[in-house]
């Protein structure tokens, strides 16, 4: 149950697929050098295989527990955010005004893996601090960044994201707190569901960030603000002041991550909780998007994380455990990685694992790109490729990671299902991944309207173009991709012509569209890494790549023929079911 | 979360996919006539909703407990099993002379998916029982039918199977659990994991089937021998005798199916449990194949068991959860039924689970031929249609479960990762079923080596050939699943070519193969109901069959291509991987 950071295998995805050197060169980022950046790998693969993985399976069985209204996070915890904190790893994607390190988003994604891989509970806390910090430097006035914004970029003060109460998740809209002038604040009340970290003992300050409504606002999206809610508020001096009229008022019972606390707030039961406007009015929701992007590649992100740890324990005990003799003979009982349908286990997690790392980080770095880009078509072009590959890297990777968790607990047979052998908790960590920051199925509306209808194909079709342009020459992977390819550009037509057309039908074949495009730039980006490794020094690293892709091709990729049919076809005969059919 | 058996659609199944009107004019199962059926699915329908389904949620919470060496089921369970037994459930399938209603195994199979619908961990219980009642049946002499099988089939008394050791889990050659002949019966000492509903407080005796080696007895499976051991000996008289040397030493803390207590027990602390051979020695593990395909079977079921209630409870939820507004406009907020994506996957839940249904059903009949019909070689066809069903329903129901239970999680969104749902239990609960009872890998050699290489295709074929005679006129239906037959067709005659020249390539594609063969077959299934429901008097329940197996040809049966590269290219792909690879 241990975790070693694949410092090796990140290292090549940030070189060859994100261009790590490349974006080196960006102005702001000059401070990345090669050496920097195996030195930050070394570091945080060991704070995060030493301190914070052997906490994970401990801290699911204890659990945050709410008593007499004090989050306690589980045995170890605490410390381990210390050190977090004292390492300055919270900073490290960070503007440099308040603290920051300013490294390129792509690096702080690789060490954001490892966090996530060691224990998602604990990652959690960071990720959604790191939101905070986001809606703060784009939106925050002068006096918020002075007060909130170092103390949150180092991690000593940890933040939160208030969006959901109980009839209002997906739709933001429909939310009810309320926000009234009063001075040179505001006064919240309300009660929000979901809030994860909400409420914990391993920072001194939590700072909320709440969507609320004002008075008079407009009904739905364009009605809502966003309010700084400290739970201490802060002093002209920088010191805490009283606690802010806001409360814990239970921790929630979950499938997974239970040593993540997930809060319901009251904000104002004695009369309304302090909390200053970020941004303008009514504009919460814009200000909202701004840290979206980044949140959904996270949480993409998360899936990739789990995968690869669900992975490792696997494959160790694929190599440990003797069961059965070999089904072409011998009279001894073998190690199971012998039986060729757990080899085959294996390699669809390593595959699936891979292809979603190079997705997700090759997102991280037109996030990069689209920040810092000199040229203003060059960033803008990154930023329609960004917008682009966020959903399919939120959705596919969560997806992505469901499925090899899962593939972990079969690996483990009977074992696989006690819960002492730490399989099943990867398998239940996992199954938020594909719910939360918005569902996978909205992921996939946002690609088909925002990212494919919106600009009538452009973004789409600029990718597929470089898709056919990178094609790799090895024959066994150049002609699977080529015909994958080829599904996409049709199913992409057909989607663009009758999607348009009717959006219910665009909208019931979203999420097989989706798959199916997420399955085929993971296969390219496999190929990719294939003919990029080939040029390195490390044979048998460049030998397991090839074979990665082509497992990936002939076993995997076949799935965008069903898929796209499911577009095809399959949308009218979703929509052709009346409500009394179910 | 409640749970109300679909004895429509169960009814349906059972008469125009099993056939259930042709096996009751079989010789011995004269007594199931329609009103007879039709009562019997009422009332087990009553019993399981209103009586066991309320107790699984709960049960889920409480847990079954081991304390000061007494295992207590959670609060309600001996209540519902005590009524479980008064009704006479537990003697539907068995023979009538001890006591069983002798009814045909499809019937009962309609009837064993109510009880694990309702609950998994309660429906465990008659599930292993009637393992045991059937190696008895089989193999058990005189006396120990007089003595126990009585009781068994009544329910009074509960069974358990014993294969199971730490060392030895699928290769159950490998067990080590001695047993020493002692005058009229032998002394049995071992340990024995993983033992279902192995101790308990809802019968006055447990009956275990253990496995265990004589002094003497040849290496491996040639050397073992099947032993019933009693938790209380049985007098001559047939009251209860003194506690036999045997106990429970822990219960298992698991991901699911937490109300069924899964024992390690212990036998022999002192000196040896009292065990009489059943059948000769060291045929123990044919003794136990008598009784595998029926347990299979039963855990296929259990698939379909917990699709059910998952899709229950999302469609309730759909039907109910008013979230955001609908796609084609409207100012006001919809119930989630009317977003596509929310249809597709209650549409894809319900194609899924009535797909195996029919499967399950199916497989259920050909055991009923197998046993009673009454010209030999009808009889073995009947027997080698079945060999071929089995692992196909054990494996592909129960990753269908895993699927479907798992939507049912996504359905809910945020509510999904709330224990307090219930939607999250299906998804722990479902988990177990494609790892016990055979894992769905060694399923999938099962049917590669002993259903399709051993006899050369022959039972392949003739489904094959049967498959192809009976696709429906309906055009959206009738090339979809022409095409997957031919699909189906080359790649089974690809695997008994290369299969056979090279084991290794057969087994690395022997799952893909597996899930294409069970997929066909379901929307095969679909496509027929759909024409056996067009002949009925109820238009609204045929206009949804056929919706449904339009559904399944055009949205999931395209997976057949992409499984059919898996097996033709994808074993190849998967060999290449060398150890260091990984």
């Amino acid at each position: 149950m241990t975790y070693a950071a694949p410092i090796h295998e990140m290292r090549f995805v940030l070189d060859a697929i994100a261009d790590l050197p490349a974006i080196a060169g960006l102005p702001g980022y000059e401070e990345a050098t090669p050496d920097l950046v195996s030195a930050i790998l070394e570091e945080a693969g060991k704070l995060a295989g030493e301190v914070i993985a052997p906490l994970n399976h401990p801290g699911d069985r204890e659990g945050s527990v709410f008593e007499n209204g004090v989050v306690r996070t589980p045995d170890g915890f605490q410390e381990a955010y210390r050190q977090f904190v004292e390492g300055g790893w919270n900073a490290l994607p960070f503007d440099t005004d308040f603290g920051g390190q300013g490294l390129p988003w792509c690096l702080a994604t690789a060490v954001q893996e490892m966090w996530q891989a060691a224990n998602l509970s604990f990652g959690l806390c960071p990720l959604l601090t790191a939101g905070a910090v986001e809606l703060l430097q784009a939106h925050g006035n002068d006096r918020q960044k002075t007060d909130y914004l170092a103390k949150m970029i180092s991690g000593e003060w940890t933040g939160t994201m208030n969006l959901t109460e109980p009839q209002a998740g997906s739709d933001v809209g429909a939310l009810k707190t309320k926000a009234v002038p009063n001075g040179d604040h505001y006064l919240i009340t309300g009660q929000k569901i979901f809030i994860t970290w909400g409420e914990h003992d391993c920072a001194d300050n939590i700072v909320h960030m709440v969507l609320a409504r004002l008075p008079d606002a407009p009904e739905g999206t364009r009605g809502i603000s966003l309010f700084l809610v400290p739970k201490f508020v802060v002093n002209e001096d920088g010191t805490l002041g009283p606690h802010n009229d806001l409360r814990c008022v239970s921790l929630e019972h979950k499938l997974g991550i239970n040593a993540s606390p997930t809060a319901v707030m009251s904000y104002g039961d004695s009369g309304g909780a302090v909390g200053y406007l970020v941004g303008a009015e009514n504009q919460g929701m814009a200000c909202m998007f701004t840290m979206m992007n980044n949140a959904r590649l996270a949480v993409g992100l998360q899936g990739v994380a789990i995968a690869e740890r669900a992975y490792q324990q696997a494959r160790a005990y694929a190599f440990e455990r003797v069961q059965s003799k070999a089904i072409d003979g011998g009279k001894e009982s073998v190690k199971i990685i012998r039986h060729p349908d757990v080899r085959r286990m294996l390699a669809t997690m390593k595959a699936r694992t891979e292809a979603a790392r190079a997705l997700a980080y090759l997102a991280a770095a037109a996030l990069d790109r689209a920040k810092r880009e000199p040229d203003d078509a060059e960033r803008a072009a990154a930023q329609a490729r960004l917008d682009l590959l966020i959903p399919l890297t939120k959705a596919w990777c969560t997806d992505m990671g469901c499925e090899v968790a899962s593939l972990g607990v079969q690996v483990h047979g009977g074992m696989g299902f006690i819960e002492e052998t730490g399989a099943a908790q990867h398998f239940r960590d996992a199954r938020i991944l594909p719910i939360y920051e918005g569902t996978n199925g909205i992921q996939a509306l946002d690609l088909l309207g925002r990212k494919l209808l919106r600009d009538k194909g452009a973004a789409m079709t600029q990718l597929i173009l470089e898709l056919r342009a990178g094609l790799p020459e090895d024959e066994g992977l150049r002609a699977p991709l080529a015909a994958a390819i080829a599904t996409l550009d049709e199913t992409t037509a057909w989607l663009l012509d009758k999607g348009a057309q009717d959006i219910k039908r665009g909208a019931a074949a979203a999420t097989p569209y989706q798959s199916l495009t997420a399955s085929v730039l993971g296969a390219w980006l496999l190929a990719r890494s294939a003919v990029e490794a080939a040029k390195g020094d490390d044979k048998a690293f460049a030998a397991a790549k090839l074979k990665t892709a082509r497992f990936y091709a002939d076993n995997l990729l076949g799935e965008v023929a069903g898929l796209s049919e499911a577009v095809t076809r399959g949308a009218e005969s979703t929509l052709a079911f009346e409500d009394n059919d179910f």
